[in-house]
């Protein structure tokens, strides 16, 4: 090594020592024919003092190999809020080791920088202790995680990243194969049936922090590749994955954010999360919950809600503490925040908070009775304010009052930020109606259906249940997973009522299919999202926070301007524009798309 | 779990436990009324017993869940072969978890199967212990590497594969961007730039196991994506970066080859290597070394050997110890061998057993004088055969004879294959001669000269050496590394000597050379082969058995039948024959290739 010492270790013990140090000219600070320079290197800072004519030249972010002696600051000079801060190291030689020329980004903790000027400039934004300490805390996330896995005897196994494409789900990037013109492979949304295949194949423990990727229109805070730490497991039940599960999440927050998880993390049914939450993925950091008011308002001549409730849907409300206190101009801004989210309005009542009377739009809908009751029925107290959601569709309604609920806590101050509420949400529906009519699988078509539906989900499609399980924290999903159909006739049973015939099964997950011919164990497994699950350890507000060089909207990056167009040569090369030969004999049999399923993170 | 208990880990001492397996039926034998069967899990095998109408529907592969109660086999019944050979377990429960269609592939560590059909099938090949414990050991072998050097402060950090294309050195798998028509991305030949970025950013320490890609041709054992742990460090010498790796090779072999490297690896230069080895990757398992006999030959009369020298080439031999006793045939053969390797053939001469009398025909074209000699230059005894080469270039001379060396070792059975012989070469060259008469990086333009050259390099660029290392295990390169060049006046003047103009630098390294403008330190590292390291340790002679679910050539997996065509909807989808938009502002300034170079594994 160039250095002797890490410029952060240095300490009043170290004085009289002579070191030789290597790092970054951090800040400069010229006294009279004196200069001290912080010292920058991957352990922290320390302050070195030159003088004037040796250091003349240096200016911020010189990398600089320098030798001196150790001493202890003079008295009155320390700096507590520095490790370092008892010493500092007078130089007898400098090195110039490269030179930096002015900054287009400073590299400056207190500086706000915007992304694109960070992304482009990325190496010297790492240089800066927030971006730095995303990356070493993933890092230390992920050794944390392996730690978990190898002491339970997973494997660490590495799937394929060139594989088949479908047109199935979300979209595949593709690859053009020069070696076989005018095939292509796709890179793969997870590596779901490749962990089950090894599973097939007596794995029986696997893990990996796979990339994976999906060509998707980018909404906030999406990138086109992304990590999930991947695992299946052999001969267990849900119990088992959820299990450890916990045991990751606990050693991760434990380590990382210094939470002790107590106890087993709360299970809550997926229909007990919507109905209340209005969520799959309830922030539980709050109260604040629904409260259906369908039986109650049965009979009401308020035409929006009779018309829900005639049809078999649902009236709903939730409750803003204090939330009469709002102006009138507060309140219209929730019809606006209404109508972003694409519904017609929300409905309210306010409660006076001296007399507790129901005042607002909706009171003179409602009758008497219904005003008079309705503080108890949903909870409110004099001064709340109480939204309501009717629609036919439960679901729809539930989801509009979960969005207020969320919206109700931010406007309220009612969220600790220091708080870490994490939740499983299990028993999903396995399957849910298509525009179409028919059913589609809400996990995917391999999840199984549970002990108490699995002989007879085709009665009632709508309300049969999945071993599918997600974990939540604060309201992210970050991960998820679901035990498998290993039973070929549970999986035709499956495809029958999802209308998938035979034929296209076997096109679609043929090699899949086959491969369950061969005594398929039992399994299942979960997925976490690697991205999310370190930023919020980070305590970050995107997942570009703790990505090494993240892409920007569009999945353009502003360091190496990628993508860019390609050469005509390459073109050719490539055999984009070839066209397919007719397959060979041996191409086809069990051939069948590579991942068009994946657990849902 | 379904289980209780591991079939692999039942003993004398659990006799008496009733226990729940989950696992194969791995081999069946009836003996009137009872059925013994093998139950295979991931931990082994157990023998358990069952009544005959119990089992009777059992098949081989199906997998079942047993009950039943551990028993000490009656006296004599006993198989030391087996770690459970001294129990069974009485079968109570039976419960068959799926059921297993006639075999495709036996599950038999003893059978043989071709490639095509291990891999269609490779969930059954995985049942077998061998391909099973392939992947075990890489597991293992990534555990370890990743102990090593978390234990020494590297950050495991993710770089993009979806990255810029450059059309420069091997080429480019490609990813048609569908949000940016006519722009793709292409798939990185390795992390380089990137490693390099986050030493800029002041990483320091960095590594991954990172899936690289590079669209060759295939020869044989290549993949189209493959597995290199990449390693980079800041402020470090050479010296720093080979006792890191030689810290992972021998934890590695160690642990999983159960082979302790005393000492410090042997290092040998480059010159050395080709001069003694006829190789930059000596396998060092024998001896056999080359002899240059340019001075000794100088003055022949032999035309072949007289051109090379007096055109400043080199003539040099390799002593096959008892190769006298080769018959005509067998000599005759290594003409044929020569002329395979494109070669014109292999001059020789035998030294005759009992007089030592030189033989053959380049004998009669040697003067006396260079017969007799002959034997003390080159080490020869009585018995042996001496093999020549010539040529004007001395590196086509060398090449023929190390390869001969390594063909002349396994003819004479000189390898023993349970030896294990590391070395590093160094020094190697940085610049060799173009077709066109000007220079080209060995290793890669960022590689730096070492100290003895840095200042001077133009003065003989042919003989100008590179701080650059490569580790060599049995003849196989199994990763390589190098200095990089951090300052702009040295990476100009190489640049200069390459006659690449300061436009095309910024064309083609644009972002790396802005980012060396920032105060780039020192820095070094090294890649290894993941995929070849584990085959050495698993004993493989493929790097498709360490791989779970590899291609075979012409990137075909038998499998998924990928690659394959895609749909019309796809291709305009992906944008594919889009008209690449002339750049925006945003897109140009310091745009360069992503990863144009790379350690070369």
């Amino acid at each position: 090594m160039i250095r002797t010492h890490n410029a952060g270790s240095l300490r009043a013990a170290d004085a009289g020592s002579t070191v030789t140090l290597a790092g970054w000219v951090a800040r400069r600070r010229d006294h009279g024919g004196v200069i001290f320079v912080d010292l920058r290197d991957g352990s922290g800072v320390v302050q070195v003092v030159f003088r004037e004519e040796d250091a003349h030249a240096l200016r911020n972010e010189f990398c600089v190999k320098v030798v001196g002696e150790v001493t202890r600051r003079p008295a009155g000079n320390e700096n507590p809020e520095l490790p370092t801060g008892e010493v500092e190291v007078t130089v007898t030689e400098l090195e110039v080791l490269s030179e930096a020329a002015p900054l287009p980004l400073p590299v400056d903790d207190q500086v706000e920088a915007g992304d694109d000027i960070r992304l482009k400039y990325r190496y010297l934004d790492l240089r800066r202790s927030g971006p730095a300490n995303a990356l070493r805390l993933r890092s230390r996330a992920s050794h944390l995680a392996r730690g978990v896995l190898h002491e339970r005897d997973f494997l660490e196994i590495e799937t394929p990243t060139l594989t088949r494409s479908t047109p199935e789900g979300a979209r595949d990037f593709l690859v053009p194969v020069r070696l076989q013109p005018g095939s292509w492979y796709a890179l793969p949304q997870s590596p779901q049936l490749f962990k089950q295949l090894l599973m097939v194949g007596g794995m029986e423990r696997y893990y990996q922090i796979a990339r994976c990727y999906r060509d998707e229109d980018f909404r906030a805070d999406r990138q086109p590749e992304f990590t999930q730490l991947d695992i299946e497991m052999s001969f267990v039940t849900e119990d088992d994955v959820i299990d450890l599960g916990e045991a990751i999440v606990s050693t991760l927050w434990k380590d990382l954010a210094g939470h002790e998880i107590s106890g087993p993390i709360p299970r809550i049914t997926w229909h007990d999360a919507m109905a209340r939450y209005g969520s799959d993925k309830p922030d539980l950091r709050y109260g604040v919950e629904l409260t259906e008011l369908t039986d109650y308002l049965r009979g009401t001549a308020f035409r929006v809600f009779a018309g829900a409730i005639d049809a078999g849907g649902y009236v709903g409300a939730v409750v803003m503490p204090g939330g009469a206190a709002q102006s009138r101009k507060e309140l219209d801004g929730w019809q606006d925040w209404a109508k972003a989210r694409g519904a017609r309005g929300l409905a309210y009542v306010v409660l006076d908070a001296e007399t507790g009377e129901a005042r607002g739009p909706v009171a003179k809908n409602l009758s008497a009775e219904h005003l008079g009751g309705l503080a108890d029925a949903v909870g409110a107290k004099p001064g709340d304010a109480v939204f309501f959601a009717a629609s036919t569709t439960t679901r729809e309604a539930q989801e509009l009052l979960g969005a207020a609920r969320v919206e109700i806590a931010k406007r309220s101050g009612l969220i600790d930020e220091s708080a870490w509420a994490f939740c499983w949400v299990v028993d999903a529906p396995m399957f849910e109606r298509t525009d179409e009519g028919g059913w589609t699988a809400v996990h995917h078509p391999f999840t199984s259906p549970n002990a108490e539906w699995v002989d007879r989900f085709e009665e009632a499609p709508d309300r049969a249940l999945a071993y599918a399980y997600d974990i939540v924290c604060n309201g992210n999903e970050i991960g998820g997973g679901s035990i498998r159909i290993h039973r070929g006739d549970v999986q035709k049973r499956v495809f029958d009522l999802l209308g998938i015939t035979p034929e296209e099964a076997q096109d679609k997950f043929g090699f899949l299919l086959e491969a369950f011919k061969y005594g398929a164990p039992p399994h299942g497994g979960v997925a976490f999202g690697w991205d999310r699950v370190c930023m919020l350890l980070a305590g970050a507000d995107s997942i570009r926070e703790v990505i090494a060089f993240p892409k920007t909207r569009g999945g353009f990056d502003p360091l190496t301007s990628a993508p860019t167009p390609i050469t005509a040569q390459q073109r050719t090369e490539a055999g984009i524009d070839a066209k397919p030969k007719p397959p060979a004999t041996a191409h086809t049999g069990t051939a069948g798309p590579a991942a068009p399923v994946a657990d849902p993170v």
